[in-house]
């Protein structure tokens, strides 16, 4: 049985396998990605976003995308995601009996296009479809649907997104029968007054329905806008560990904010994730031997633990 | 005539000059050091760190202070601070005319001890000393001076360092004349919810006195640090160009917040710095040139403004 949510329990979930592996070339081999996906477990991590089911065609490294969520199911007590584009992408993901689907789509028409080609609109109705499927599956094969809106926070070929558009598109995929939302700064536009602004917004309206964060550390400000969004009240992140991934608007780039440093800043702040620092630090060596000459980031595996750094649940057990 | 201080308004410290260099071995040329100032300070940064009066046996790459300061001095309208460690290096900083004198010392016993080899109350004897004699400057030549607290957020030998011993060596501090207090976080241990402490707790007993921060990037949380800082009312922050700094105690610690990433959060959290980003970023070429083989951080020089972006001086002149 699980622990009763309080005000400082924080889910992160790890998104390296999807958002971090999508743009490389070099195909990352499955069994080392379960290897990853096994360890991140192990290490307490009890989300991760383990492939896309985007067409094989087009990103050939999620061809692998069955065998790798077979393997992810295996895996006691972890919540396995998949990324779903479209109704066929969520078709292939409630088959293979992924715990939560996590759709996306733009705010920014103009990305929304260039990404999936279509309007706005039209990637609602998308939606629309697939949280109908969800519906219509018996209550053991029922997964989560999660609606995700990307350059919620700007774009790279908008510039700022207006706060209005954020909340139209959250209310839309909410009344829709999204089970969460997601909030998505893709290429690193966000600050701490622009979170603070947009989250709130959005939380205003959609009711009890959870809010998450989906921040890339593009210019640095990454954790910065965690704290912000913690501020308001949000409790589930992603990130990938050490950061990888990029952006193909922004050359040169970091990708996701850095999970390790994400968990560390957590559990500083007496937040509870689940998460053993030290077992999630050795992870990045499965990231490390199988990306040759691919940056990592990250300040705790660079620094370490501080001296006498006593975990959140460490402290949790001390008397005052 | 200055802009009178409003609360968007947020000064910004560059000390790579002093933080960054004084752990290097390779000694940076006089005429870059002054290059570096000059060129920082044409692009907005007030406020600048030029050297530390330490014995020139002790740190080697200090022993040009004289030229370096007599050089920033000669810059319009730039405040030029010096680190003194006692009570002689302020006699020196006092002859060469600094604005601006930088005491410090550690709030934890154990690191005063190996960085100045005295106790604590001795420090604070010697800065009251520093304070008399800058008092008994006259008008024109009388400097400010600002009483920094090291190891304020934790210690690479004690740990955790306890709040009220920040706040007792503020207040000595302050009744001992310090015309500014200023916390820093020297290894890298604080998060937002220690800077919220260790702040709120020192402002509500130091009366009107400025309190600044100084923060590390060790694990990566220091933007966030800033953001809660600013927060509780801070509008000074340390920072060093590209990040250089690092930390005896803490190999491979990145050092100060990255001062590129700190301007461009605070600009696009519509804060006032005065700074131009394009301007300031350039200037790392400088560093780049004369510390080959060094890490140079930062997100905004590898990524690059966002499109569009308007800085926050442009922003608030737009019609709303």
């Amino acid at each position: 049985m699980t622990q009763a949510a309080s005000d400082t329990d924080v889910t992160v979930c790890e998104v390296g396998l999807r958002d971090g592996l999508q743009m490389l070339d070099a195909l990352f081999p499955t069994d080392q990605k379960l290897a990853w996906i096994r360890a991140e477990a192990e290490a307490g991590v009890r989300e991760i976003e383990v492939t896309s089911f985007v067409p094989p065609k087009l990103v050939p490294q999620f061809v692998d995308a069955q065998q790798v969520v077979e393997g992810a199911l295996a895996i006691d007590g972890l919540t396995v995601l998949g990324l779903v584009p479209n109704l066929k992408g969520a078709e292939r993901g409630i088959a293979l009996g992924v715990h939560k689907l996590n759709f996306v789509m733009s705010v920014s028409r103009t990305h929304n296009q260039k990404n999936v080609r279509r309007e706005r609109e039209d990637s609602v109705a998308d939606f629309a479809r697939i949280a109908d499927l969800v519906r219509s599956q018996p209550d053991g094969g029922r997964p989560q649907l999660l609606g995700g809106l990307s350059t919620a926070l700007g774009c790279s070929y908008e510039g700022r997104i207006p706060v209005e558009d954020v909340v139209r598109y959250a209310v839309a995929l909410a009344e829709a029968g999204a089970d969460e939302i997601m909030i998505a700064d893709t290429v690193g536009y966000a600050d701490p007054i622009s979170v603070r602004t947009a989250f709130k917004a959005v939380m205003a309206e959609v009711g009890s329905l959870p809010v998450s964060a989906h921040f890339h550390d593009t210019r640095g400000l990454g954790l910065a806008n965690v704290a912000a969004a913690l501020d308001c009240g949000v409790r589930r992140f992603d990130a990938s560990l050490a950061g990888l991934g990029g952006c193909q608007f922004a050359p040169g780039a970091t990708g996701n904010i850095v999970m390790d440093d994400l968990c560390f800043m957590l559990d500083a702040m007496g937040m509870r994730t689940g998460v053993d620092l030290q077992k999630l630090v050795a992870v990045r060596e499965i990231v490390a031997r199988n990306l040759p000459g691919t940056a990592l980031y990250g300040g705790l595996a660079r620094a370490g633990l501080p001296t006498r750094y006593q975990p959140a649940a460490e402290r949790a057990r001390m008397p005052a």
